[in-house]
C-alpha cells in the first residue's frame, strides 16, 4: 500500500474496445449512456447522472444513431420540461452484444494485461500538477 | 457496387483495442510507428513514411515510453543529420504481444461485426463536404 496519488488513471493495465460502424465509433462511454437513458427513461436525467451536459449527451446519442439504419431511441415531447425517451429493442440488442463482446475480450486479455503489469512504469508522473 | 464516396471511413464494421498502461494508452497507431522505427532504424524516416511530422512521431514514442519502466528505444546521435534509433527487445515483445492480442480480439469479434454489418446505416453522410 502506497500513499502515491495519480490524477490520471488507476495503476492497473487495462484494455478497451472500440467498434466502428458506418462512419461512427462506439465505445463503453456511449453504451453506458444509452443504457442509462433506457433506465432513466430520460436523456436529461441520464446526462445529469453521468455528470455531462444535456447537449453533450444528445451529441453522443446522435452520433451513435448515425451508425444505424433504424432508431435506437424514441423520444416523446413531454408536457412540462423535457420529454421522456425510450430505447428500442435494437438499442437493447446493441447493449447486450457490446457487453458480451467486451467480456469476451476481457477473458482473452489476461495474458497481455499480466505482462503489462510486470513491465509498466511504477512511478507515475502526475499530469496537471505544477 | 455503388459509386458513393466517403471521406470518413470505409464501410465495413470493425473493432480496435486500446491498452492502458501506467497513465498511457497504446493503440495500433503507436504500435505501427514503433515497428516502423525498428524497420527503418530511424525516427525521422519512420515519421516520413507514416506522413507525420518528426515532432509528432517523437511525441507519440515518448508518450508510449512513459508507460514502461525500461526503454523501448535506443537513440544514437548521428554524425550528419538525425541519429539512428534501435528498438529494444522489450519493444519487440510489446509489438509481438500487441499483434497477438489484436488477432485474438479479431477472432472473437466475428459475431458482433456481422451483426453490425446487418444493422448499420448504408447511406453515409460525407463529413467535410460542403
Amino acid at each position: 500500500m502506497t500513499t502515491k496519488k495519480t490524477k490520471t488513471r488507476k495503476n492497473d493495465p487495462g484494455v478497451r474496445t472500440k467498434l466502428f460502424i458506418a462512419a461512427e465509433t462506439i465505445g463503453v462511454g456511449k453504451i453506458n449512456l444509452l443504457e442509462l437513458v433506457g433506465e432513466c427513461g430520460s436523456i436529461s436525467e441520464a446526462a445529469r447522472q453521468m455528470g455531462m451536459s444535456y447537449r453533450r449527451a444528445w451529441f453522443l446519442l446522435d452520433s451513435m444513431q448515425s451508425g444505424f439504419e433504424q432508431p435506437l431511441l424514441i423520444t416523446e415531447r413531454g408536457g412540462a420540461g423535457r420529454g421522456g425517451a425510450v430505447i428500442t429493442p435494437l438499442a437493447k440488442e446493441l447493449i447486450r452484444r457490446y457487453r458480451g463482446h467486451a467480456e469476451l475480450v476481457e477473458k482473452n486479455s489476461a495474458e497481455i494485461l499480466s505482462w503489462m503489469g510486470a513491465v509498466q512504469r511504477t512511478s507515475i508522473k502526475v499530469k496537471g500538477d505544477s
